[in-house]
């Protein structure tokens, strides 16, 4: 109970870091007003969608917390002055810190209702990731890239699927529910900053694939 | 009762113009046969498909309506001669129209369903601009382009979403069904046509962020 | 009863063609591992997820099969000695010969849920194509390309339309329904196979449309 404005407040926050970082790419793609809105929406709700969709949940995510939308819609509109100042340097800190943590959030949030709708352990580790990271990769599919997720070779997915393995673990050996989810979320999150600190890589394939 | 072959007949115009949208870009893409049928068929369908998912409502539009995939078939076959036609100026006009009719129709329809599902207000508007303008969306994902209703800085998006506030303040207010509907698609066309004729454009944003 | 396994053994085959296919293209692309694995995923199983989706078919057919999704994971770590193999000519060769097996399989599975659904034939026949093509098709989004089933004139979506409406009329025959997918699929997959050896084209659209 004393964990509810907590899991909200983190839940904002997450918002606001995925919806801010499709308001960066549309800008940068020179978008208008309209494009930068409706990349900033997909960004911020695309993954909790798919994951609906998938799990044939409704009302969906976005549907159900309306607050959010017009979150989304503001920040559109405020946008500019804000984007000024994102050009500090602790900005670019604090948005790395919420985008973990929002990371960590989605995903579990995704496993942990593929975990309750029973089913397969691997099946809850992929869709906590394609909850946490599909929002951007949307971005990146509206903004005519490839998936940034997908080849910046920073680990990202992976501190997602960790997390969740992690969450599904506490879970098996009979952990509280509020107690998985936030170990879960923390460790995704802890991981991703811990990679972001010391430049952990993903390792890369030898490109030795001709056209 | 009047009123359906009106409807069906704005329907049918809406659906050969999206088509047809989807159609030159496709050959402009040097897609095959196949290519430029899939292309027309998402840009038709592609909206109203998005649309049913989202809300959950099975049998899909084009489901339900098979003529209008025959429509879109012959349309592909018959599109070389049409598109030589199409290099006339008044035919571009026709496009136009027809276009912004079908985004108006569309538009209301998805936020009419949205509606009568009790969604908060903010969504039903949110509804109705995704049914209008997805399938344009889609068209240039699969061109490999960024969505030109995102960066085009035409009011597009922006009509339908007006139009839908319009008929969400006529149903508001007690308004009849179909007189709502009639009038929202309405203002969305003239609103998109006016736009057109003025040379309205969307506030853009100053461009300053670097890579 | 004693064609079970033959379908089960057609059918890992054709997701390890679909997945290998996602796994060169997203190599070529220089993705780190989990781009790779992601493209191989959404490769092998995004044609069967949106064919799900579209007839509101839960649970989807990756979540059913736990088995397959492993079988991509390892794929995509043991990829690499894989690729060094694929560059002698006879596994170009098996991997055609499956990928048309399992575009023949795909598509009679989308027809056959389909058409049990009760659904007109135009859509039994798209569906089936959907459900063989769109795995490719996603794949091709991802790696933000142009997809390859549209514009590269060969016959892959048409040999599946071709396969689908034999299937259709072997059903409307009354044909049993074993017999009816097994010639359905083995049609699109001969088909594909000829249209490879006898370097069939697609007829091509005049250009003439300018920019």
């Amino acid at each position: 109970m004393t964990l509810e404005p907590l899991l909200t407040l983190i839940e904002i926050s997450a918002i606001v870091a995925f919806a801010i970082s499709g308001l960066i790419e549309a800008v940068r793609k020179r978008m208008d007003v309209i494009g930068v809105f409706s990349v900033a929406f997909v960004t911020a709700f695309g993954g909790g969608a798919l994951r609906d969709v998938l799990l044939d949940r409704r009302p969906l995510f976005w549907v159900q917390h309306q607050e959010y939308v017009w979150l989304v819609l503001v920040l559109t509109l405020i946008g500019l002055p804000l984007l000024r100042v994102l050009r500090h340097r602790w900005v670019n800190r604090v948005m790395e810190v919420t985008d973990a943590l929002g990371l960590g959030l989605f995903a579990i949030s995704g496993a942990s209702l593929a975990l309750a709708a029973g089913m397969p352990l691997i099946i809850v580790a992929l869709m906590g990731v394609i909850t946490g990271v599909f929002g951007g990769v949307m971005r990146d599919v509206l903004c005519n890239e490839i998936p940034m997720v997908f080849h910046d070779h920073r680990p990202y997915a992976l501190c997602a699927f960790a997390g969740c393995w992690v969450f599904i673990g506490l879970n098996f050996i009979g952990a509280e529910a509020w107690l998985a989810l936030l170990i879960g979320a923390g460790i995704t999150a802890g991981l991703r900053l811990l990679a972001l600190a010391l430049d952990w890589r993903i390792p890369s394939w030898p490109h030795q694939i001709e056209d």
